[in-house]
């Protein structure tokens, strides 16, 4: 009950950070115009994998889910993006 | 039933894609040593975000969570260890 209670809001936590993440990334990358260490590989396949993860939440219906990681694949293509444009 | 299978899958994938993604980052920023275009703010909000994502998969038990957080929590310190080593 306890554990539950706050495996809940340790979630909660964890989906908190994990999108918040990205917005100084994108911050920096839209201030500097510069993306030279940022790995392309790494945002075409993360970008691809947030898009699936929204489509994984719209199917099972879970709105945290979609909520999440619709705004993280905004970042996420923006800063994939950022790094397309500004080699 | 399709769907469920359908969401199955694509579920596997995303949680494939944002584990691997880091890699491509991690291996980046070894080869190179320079990390001055990755926001130091993103990478110990996402270290802490996946930290909790272990955590929250430890406490409700599920396997597929523990091993795709504990994989990314290894490649995300690794590139905040950089990140801190090498401005």
């Amino acid at each position: 009950m306890v554990i539950d209670f706050l495996a809940k809001y340790i979630g909660y936590f964890a989906a908190f950070c994990t999108t918040v993440a990205f917005f100084p990334q994108a911050l920096k990358v839209w201030r500097t115009k510069s993306t030279k260490d940022i790995s392309l590989n790494m945002f075409i396949i993360f970008t691809l994998g947030v898009f699936s993860w929204l489509i994984y939440g719209i199917l099972i219906k879970d709105f945290p889910l979609i909520f999440a990681n619709a705004l993280t694949l905004f970042l996420s293509l923006f800063i994939l993006i950022y790094k397309i444009k500004f080699k």
